[in-house]
């Protein structure tokens, strides 16, 4: 009698190996063949479940896109405006060690697919999902009267993407120059600068 | 009777070469082999002028490093100090296809030093020269008296730096978004948040 599986299970089971291997390894060695061993299945099996290796890798962003919003989902804003939204914020900065391998993935991922156009898709939705967390941070500094006048809520969003972006690749890349306190404390300023 | 040939200007000719496959394919693969082929010389010929491709790779950075040094360099900012420094920054945005295609190998080259830490000084030269030219902005607007009062020099320009990295992120991954006169725009609007 063949064993019953449940597949969604697996497939979660084989994406945790493959976050493990790229963590280890790099997005370059994290092969088929590598992660089909780090999960204990043969290459075949592995196939079952993703046919191919981009597959796999959209599956791991997804899952990096579904944990960064249950993180945002599961906030308390609280009464202060304002260190609410840095808390938001900060959860798309490196400020611990998964959210520094998600998002090392996340640039290893994004490079890939100024090669690979077909892969751009898979990167779409964390951006979405960054521009619009920070649309809802200046909307609410605006809500709460404590942004300046005439703010142009999308421009500015525009800009703390770019900023938040910017911040975290230099944190990633630059740890000894941008170290966490030194970019919390430049995204505060930052959020300040768009208040009375 | 050997040919006599003038080494530099060969590993020059060398690199022109690999700046094109890794334009034409990607970094992942430009290999010595492609690059050798299409320099048209044998991977040994190659191997003279650079005995690893991590060698290569430095040499190809350093001469973005020298171009957009040069292109600083000869920079006249002229009487406007705001629009001359928007020009400035603008160096590092990929606004055209040559620059385009040296932020992508610069992303590229960085993302791969994220697994293989030797290679992180490479990039670190081409880093510390836009922090220099940011914070060269923030004071050129503060020696011009344009500044607002109490401006913290380093503060901003590591601000500045970071948001012209994630900008030029954003122009190379969704230009569809972030179109290059978006982010002009953006630019323009944060460089006069910084005066009175």
């Amino acid at each position: 009698m063949p064993k019953i599986v449940d597949h969604d299970k697996q497939k979660q089971i084989v994406a945790e190996a493959a976050i493990r291997v790229i963590r280890r390894t790099g997005l370059d060695r994290a092969t088929v063949r590598n992660i089909a061993k780090e999960a204990g299945l043969s290459v075949g099996s592995l196939r079952h479940y993703f046919s191919t290796q981009d597959e796999l890798f959209a599956f791991c962003m997804n899952i990096f896109r579904e944990r960064t919003e249950t993180r945002v989902e599961s906030m308390e804003l609280g009464e202060e405006v304002l260190p609410a939204l840095k808390r938001l914020l900060l959860q798309f900065l490196p400020v611990d060690e998964d959210r520094k391998m998600e998002m090392e993935v996340w640039l290893s991922f994004s490079t890939k697919s100024l090669m690979r156009p077909e892969l751009k898709r898979i990167g779409e939705d964390m951006y979405a999902g960054m521009r619009s967390a920070s649309l809802f941070a200046v909307h609410k500094l605006m809500e709460a009267k404590l942004a300046k006048k005439d703010l142009d809520a999308d421009l500015e969003a525009e800009t703390l993407h770019a900023l938040l972006d910017g911040l975290a690749i230099h944190q990633l890349l630059y740890p000894g120059t941008m170290p966490a306190e030194r970019s919390e404390l430049l995204l505060d300023r930052h959020l300040r600068s768009l208040c009375e």
